[in-house]
């Protein structure tokens, strides 16, 4: 492995920590008042760089996939850490995409004229600088870069020690442009210490660092959030479910559950748990099973449903908590609407839900009593996502309350002040 | 002073805690359905309460108000504590008021309709619970009550210890309330132990409580921030300044100078410091000095004050830092607007910051370089509440830029969930 001599692995940690962040915070008042054009002229010149410069990164990446191959890591995280020339070009539509988007920065979002004239904007403005800790996928590192600067946020890249080589290529593609835009370098860095101990330090730095968010497995952001005193963007687990309604339409209910849960099982939004009103189950759910069986997932059910489908398994407490990422689905026969919604606010994890109902008033009140960050009427809970949301790209979905809710993407990541314009208004 | 009997000084602090914000857990659940009209005949109800419990609340008010003589509490804090039939007619004004607003939670703030036929909502929703720490003030109880259980949430109050049996008759008030509306009582409830390890450990349950407000001194603040688990809405101080720029109109300068200092010099809107430009400083100078001089204010100038305005005392870093609340204000001469902007971006709090200016390249500079939660152009620094903002009642004034920045009404109160109507969509 050998760290590159170039870490401050022999450096006192605090202070490189320290001197990452306020260099991040300096390049965040430059970067605050950027126009649009420099700002989406990065993003497009980074696209083109990912290009050029493919070979050099799969390069870099090779020497990231030995040792990783070195150290066994399974398949599917080999895959995730893989970068191919195909991959980078998908990484540079992204970019291209956010260049796009409306810049959120200097937006008003909303206005008014006082009754002495004071004229009132409530402007967008960005957060300043964003700490990203993630893992081992190192096309994120482009990704979130590029919704940061384009909200116009400094930020600080912190990924998997695995992707360390990708990362720091990548690093300096992404820093190079910023010079070349004429942005400030240093809105772009990467904590380079394979030391855990450095994100200890920055996590206490909150006079420097105005937002951390992790992505990667529970743990690590049970960890994050424990430890950081600043504010932390995050969701721990995405346990989605899909009640079926006595009121479904049989053959929708068929289409979306199979979608919910099977056509990709490995994301947050996919569906871990099936709810099923008792009026429809014993007709629907021999067909639902069907469909699903048939598709390699596996039943856990209730009793009730294990009478009905004897192909299911008995699904446990733990079963109904879980997030299982796979083909594999927890079914539960419900008396009513009611405590569908009861099981979903005790179990679920304030994600994604989706009732199928033709029934106004089962819709009305399963949208407004469940408590999760999407809830979904006749439609499968895949589509809590930025661009199917109409938000475009997102850094993360937040399943807290505070800031931001479901798909963060530009606006999520900004904040806004009060602009207000007088002719000399003064208080009585 | 004797701890009346039913506080529970002796049951085991964590379990107390615990159960107080399991039932504020399980009250908000309610809230969050509950009808508006509900909660504005609570606002109306407790509103007309008040009014005619008011001998009942100022009894209790003068055992608090005798505590606190013995204490030796200064004139201004018994002030404070103090609640009069007329302060009481005002709080139930104040209710009448957040009644008439609109209600947040519902409503929709954004939509669209995607090329799939989905319709996507954006619709604001509670909070959940809420825990208040303030101090002394308790007509503050009723204030923030009314707009935590408007916005939907539930409320848990911890006052000052001296304020104990006056806030003990106003929860009393709240809760037969809620009853009476057909509402959770446990919607409101009062932290009722002087023991500060309640606190502690109510910050520790972020899985129950959503949100803590601490509202006080910055001691107060500090500790809340650095113990809390859940997020923290808060503003440490306002050290507010008003630039007077070099195209300023003198007598408009004078006026806003003289109103922004000296109208209420108490509150965190209140300026604190004034920087003028160097090239309007000979002329403007001695102007400002001999109006604010009259009203009786104490001037603390760098140098080139001092050479202008012989009767200013010489200012110190602590004082360009200073949030006085006083009859006191800072005055630096700079050389031109960015050195104004770097000055306030340094030793500003954030809060609120004016330009005196003709100029429309120098407000625009201004107002998108200066990093406040309000900017305001050719008028008073005291504008930045939620009132004269036009955003109704406010809990308090967020110096933060997560979530809510600036005044904080009933919308900073809530959060949103995406809610989307299909006609049986599945992803591709």
């Amino acid at each position: 492995m050998g760290e590159p001599s170039n870490t401050p692995a022999s450096r006192d940690l605090a202070a490189y920590a320290a001197e990452l962040a306020q260099r991040a915070r300096s390049a965040s008042r430059t970067l605050a008042t950027a126009l649009g054009a420099q700002k989406d002229a990065w993003l497009r010149a980074v696209a083109d760089a990912l290009v050029q410069r493919a070979s050099a990164i799969c390069e870099a990446n090779a020497t990231d996939l030995a040792a990783a191959t070195e150290l066994r890591l399974t398949g599917v995280m080999l895959d995730r850490l893989k970068l191919t020339p195909d991959r980078l070009r998908a990484a540079a539509t992204g970019l291209r995409e956010v260049a796009a988007l409306p810049d959120p920065i200097g937006r008003v979002r909303d206005s008014s004229v006082r009754p002495n004239g004071l004229q009132v904007l409530k402007v967008g403005v960005p957060l300043g600088v964003i700490f990203f800790i993630y893992e081992s996928r190192p096309n994120v590192t482009v990704d979130a870069a590029g919704l940061c600067i384009k909200s116009g946020n400094a930020i600080l890249l912190r990924g998997g020690k695995e992707a360390l080589h990708s990362n720091r290529i990548l690093c300096t593609v992404l820093r190079d442009g910023l010079v070349q835009a004429g942005l400030p370098r240093d809105a772009v860095q990467l904590v380079e210490t394979a030391d855990r101990e450095a994100v200890g330090h920055l996590l206490r730095l909150d006079q420097l660092i105005d937002l951390v968010i992790p992505r990667g497995g529970e743990s690590l952001i049970h960890r994050v959030a424990a430890e950081a005193r600043m504010p932390v963007l995050k969701h721990y687990k995405g346990n989605c479910h899909v009640y079926v309604d006595r009121a479904a339409d049989v053959d929708m209910a068929e289409r979306i559950v199979v979608n919910a849960k099977c056509q990709r099982p490995s994301v947050c939004n996919a569906a871990e748990s099936l709810l099923i009103h008792r009026d429809i189950a014993d007709t629907l759910l021999p067909q639902l099973a069907a469909a699903l069986l048939q598709q390699g997932v596996e039943l856990r059910g209730c009793e009730r449903t294990r009478a009905i489908v004897p192909a299911a398994r008995p699904a446990s407490e733990d079963d109904y908590a879980a997030e299982y990422l796979d083909l594999i689905l927890s079914v539960k026969v419900v008396d009513n609407l009611e405590d569908a919604i009861v099981h979903i606010n005790r179990y679920g994890s304030q994600h994604t839900e989706a009732i199928i109902t033709g029934d106004l008033a089962a819709a009305r009140r399963f949208t407004a009593a469940v408590d999760s960050s999407a809830v979904l009427v006749n439609a499968s809970t895949r589509f809590n996502d930025g661009y199917e949301l109409g938000l475009g790209a997102e850094i993360g979905i937040s399943t807290d309350k505070f800031h931001a809710r479901g798909p963060c993407g530009l606006t999520e990541l900004t904040s806004y002040k009060y602009i207000v314009y007088g002719d000399g208004q003064v208080r009585e």
